[in-house]
């Protein structure tokens, strides 16, 4: 039995603990995320100030500050030759990075999916129109590269910008691929390791890579984020079918109302039986699906219970890809990991 | 009087003659920018194709390719420190880099103005819809960005992601000042160096530091690359209001349309006596705008003239910049700036 977890506007206890070591740290990435809009002036500043201080968990940021904290062993300390210091005001600099790269993707995926409700408020295309929000998370990308730059990391702002390629062409892969009800397993595995778990996987190989852990940490690490992302996603589409808007922040039922074949909604697909299949399929392709059968479907074949086991399936593989990082450091890790998949929202 | 220019996909005759020193990297240039969508695959490959071999001037592919190409005074080579070669294949990479970037605030302007035509072809909006054309502006944005991370110069990395930063913020406070019907010059010169000259001026500043000229030149032809800029967003304001689709290749009239106070329009607002400004304001807010009512008015007022006359001002300030540059470039650089003025597409 999942718990109902107590949803504060910026996290829950449960993720606050988890986040304690970093709390300092996490204070300042906020503060700096509320500098980015203060810096702009007039509609920009308003509607970047909407984004950014309108709370959001900082997973990203968190996973980028616990990867840089992690201890180097004294022996093989990976020298970063372009870079004069390794303090932890790059990291914060990352981290608020990844945060604004994050937010540029939800600014444009929610005009995209025509979503009203982002972090239990409007959401921005419906707040300041869609012509402001294209052009905003345009900007939030380039504020947020232009940050990557500054950091004079060339491993980083390489595989940033090359990640950020790739995200976006896992998008335009789900977007083509809506109403494609035979959507295989593999497919979705693929969609969302780009749109979602390349970003997650960035933060812990780039917190690492500032770190100046070894190569094989970093890959470790990289590994990691990646196997973490995935499952993060999977929970993701379980609560936009299953979850509770008031709880989740955020306008749900948007992917299957906009055709697109998440992991619950293929592995229900596998269960139907003929006469069930119809039904279902005629829903998928409606503007106004029929969510009391689909939920029932989805209670009679245990989907939700099946799509877990998905998701601690890929947390059992980033677990596996952390076991020679410092026991301390993988600690925090793994706690933060299983949150993600305990989440309610 | 203007000479009618004979239009082909690529480039007028006249502008084939100004590029012809450039010809063979020009041309590899295109066909690197043909790789970047053929690299992709479904309707990314499609969309991007669509966007990216669809003709266009490469003005800023070949501003780049002229300031690389400008001739270095033996005493004053200052070294670039963090990369190992600069070939020319790193200017051909830039050059196909700014091009990805100025598609990409095409492809999402075009969202923004909800143009029709671009290029003489349907606009990506029209042909793919506007939620392809949002993700494909991400994907092209982030592809440029890592061409030019691959590029390994800190200071054009840094210049391009902060140039991004400012191009964003000024197409929203352009956004935002629409139907602002005393907008002043000022605020119009303002909107333009950001929106438009900004990217030009990078185009000129990071070819010259791609080849390794002194900062003083690089400076000169940042400044040189920001009024020439200035001048061209000048010329294309002006041929938004009097030109011809058919030549100049995309919908016109957008900009009055939707409320945007270019030159022109304020030079006109200007001159106008209280009865006529009654029935152009009604118009500027109106979903149909009384052209012939306004063409008439832009006549009486040689209105073309007075912005001409702008432009060249700037062309002046221009080539005032580069005075100090090696003289053949120079020239070069003038037959191309005048083309930018004289132009009827």
């Amino acid at each position: 039995m999942k718990a109902q977890l107590n949803l504060s506007v910026l996290a829950p206890e449960t993720l606050n603990l988890i986040l304690a070591p970093l709390g300092p740290d996490l204070e300042k990435v906020e503060k700096r995320l509320r500098s980015v809009g203060e810096e702009c002036e007039g509609v920009l500043k308003d509607s970047a100030n909407y984004v950014l201080c309108g709370g959001g968990k900082r997973l990203r940021a968190s996973l980028v500050l616990f990867c840089f904290s992690i201890p180097k062993s004294k022996k093989k300390i990976e020298k970063n030759k372009w870079s004069k210091d390794n303090s932890v005001v790059r990291a914060r600099e990352l981290a608020t990075a990844v945060e604004l790269l994050h937010s540029a993707t939800l600014v444009h995926d929610d005009i995209v999916d025509r979503a009203v409700m982002r972090r239990l408020k409007p959401s921005v295309n419906v707040q300041f129109g869609d012509d402001l929000s294209v052009l905003l998370g345009d900007f939030l990308y380039a504020r947020a590269f232009s940050m990557i730059a500054n950091l004079n990391d060339r491993d980083i702002v390489s595989w940033m910008t090359g990640m950020t390629e790739d995200m976006c062409a896992g998008e335009i892969d789900q977007l083509k691929n809506r109403y494609t009800v035979d959507l295989g397993l593999n497919d979705y595995i693929s969609f969302i390791k780009r749109k979602t778990a390349a970003l997650i996987s960035s933060c812990a190989r780039c917190g690492a890579k500032l770190s100046g852990l070894p190569a094989a940490q970093i890959s470790a690490l990289a590994s990691f984020g990646m196997n973490i992302g995935i499952a993060f996603q999977i929970v993701d589409d379980l609560l936009d079918l299953v979850g509770t808007e008031t709880l989740v922040g955020k306008t749900l039922r948007t992917d299957a109302g906009n055709g697109k074949m998440t992991l619950p909604m293929i592995l229900l697909l596998g269960q139907l039986n003929a006469k069930e299949r119809g039904p279902v399929i005629k829903s998928l392709n409606s503007l106004h699906p029929d969510w009391s059968y689909i939920e029932g479907l989805l209670k009679k074949y245990q989907i939700a219970q099946e799509t877990n086991r998905y998701a601690n399936d890929y947390l059992n593989r980033a677990l596996e890809a952390i076991r020679e990082i410092d026991s301390g450091s993988r600690q925090s890790l793994e706690s933060f990991s299983r949150f993600v998949l305990k989440r309610d929202f």
